[in-house]
């Protein structure tokens, strides 16, 4: 498996303190030992550092702890290999362009038996994951059924969980998506987030001894929504999503939701 | 205008001392202040290190200054922005997926008149340049020309050459382009470029006061091509691209080359 972090924000925000955590679980705290990448939204624009390398050893993630760039959206990666051996083409985020836009994507899980139902035309996979595979055929879908990005974000959201649904079906899949406007977060067994606003208190890393203070490093107008496949911090109420519970963030702010009903039987 | 450089080795090769003369060219040397960027291959996989700032001060510069990056396909560019602001998304090397490839690009040079011509579909621009739009264009042209990569690839350089020529008359073009195997060059007005091989010897920066020796830095078997824009060092000698030239590189070596035929008028 491997750990996700995803950040929506509604001004740039520096992530090098939920970075600093998850970075620790690539070879420290967790087995997450096989490269890393992490991809900044900036307007349009996005970059992504990424490295074949553990993330613990990495001099790129040196540079990211240490300079701090901010972003309204970032998702991150840290993969333990199953599918797809340990390069850089097999290495999370992976990015494609749909309608004049980025679009970003990051994959924890595994799937069976999708080579028969994975077969997209438009969207090739670089690499060897299903991972890539799997973020190919969402793109091929959403390009055949939209021609241009939904007015309606509803639209979207839902069209996004239902293939999460479809995903979810052939194994493991919790996902990060983004074209830098939104974060869809979708749950197949572990995914949280928390969304930090004023009054900001402190806070205190699981995996690595740091605190830090959020009153210092915000103004009361900031809303910062941060997604991670576990909680990062230990002092803070997150919400652990449900399988097939499905998110959609802007500018931090939940916009859409949905959250599977629970049968009596499962009760 | 703008400084291109790029990098075709027959072995995983850093970039450092080349690179090194560029950046100088982003804002010392040069005026090239508008941002930055360089891809490097590895295997199948790119990544790309991108900066609106000016390289001579940007901190992912001195990353790449400070940590050699090996690889046998690099694409590099720093920016006088004339078309498009100054921005992320308009910072080269700008990078699709065509045929489960990565395929990256960077532009010197500007166009006029263009907006009708370059109307491409599958692939949209994500920034305002018109760099972008020609390489979003480019690749349109080449998957419609072409199903997956053509096994003769006499084939794939005509073609390429053949719209670079089409851009040319559209104002400056100037082109690097690659899949990671192969790089493409086209020349417009400036161009040029170098292949090293043993016996090496010693090689001074224009640009900054730095001297490498490449016999303690190599093997007798490496050869490695860098091109520029103009020639980096003032102590070897570098093959100046004429107006229409078209040079193809695999592994360092050069595999095709057009010379447009000099007209007796011309002569």
């Amino acid at each position: 498996m491997c750990e996700l972090l995803g950040m929506s924000a509604n001004v740039p925000t520096d992530i090098v303190f939920s970075f600093t955590g998850l970075v620790e679980r690539g070879g420290v705290t967790g087995p997450h030992k096989d490269g890393w990448g992490i991809t900044f939204y900036d307007g349009k624009g996005c970059r992504s550092f990424k490295d074949p390398l553990p993330s613990c050893e990495s001099e790129v993630a040196k540079l990211i702890k240490n300079y701090p760039i901010k972003s309204k959206a970032v998702i991150s990666h840290i993969r333990q290999a199953n599918s797809g051996g340990v390069c850089l083409e097999n290495t999370h985020p992976f990015t494609r362009e749909l309608w004049g836009q980025n679009w970003c994507y990051a994959h924890n899980g595994q799937l069976s038996d999708y080579k028969e139902v994975l077969q997209p035309t438009r969207f090739q996979p670089i690499g060897q994951t299903d991972s890539e595979l799997a973020f190919c055929w969402m793109l091929d879908k959403i390009s055949q059924r939209f021609d241009a990005m939904p007015k309606d974000t509803q639209l979207l959201f839902d069209f996004v969980r239902s293939l999460g649904d479809e995903l979810k079906a052939l194994g493991v899949f919790n996902l990060l998506l983004s074209n830098g406007d939104y974060i869809i977060a979708y749950c197949s067994n572990n995914l949280s987030w928390i969304t930090r606003r004023a009054p900001f208190g402190k806070a205190t890393l699981i995996d690595t001894d740091v605190v830090i203070d959020f009153h210092e490093e915000t103004t009361p107008n900031d809303i910062v929504t941060v997604i991670a496949t576990r909680p990062l911090t230990n002092n803070e109420s997150w919400h652990i999503m449900a399988p097939g519970q499905c998110v959609m963030f802007k500018l931090g702010e939940k916009v859409h939701e949905f959250v599977p009903q629970v049968s009596e039987k499962a009760s």
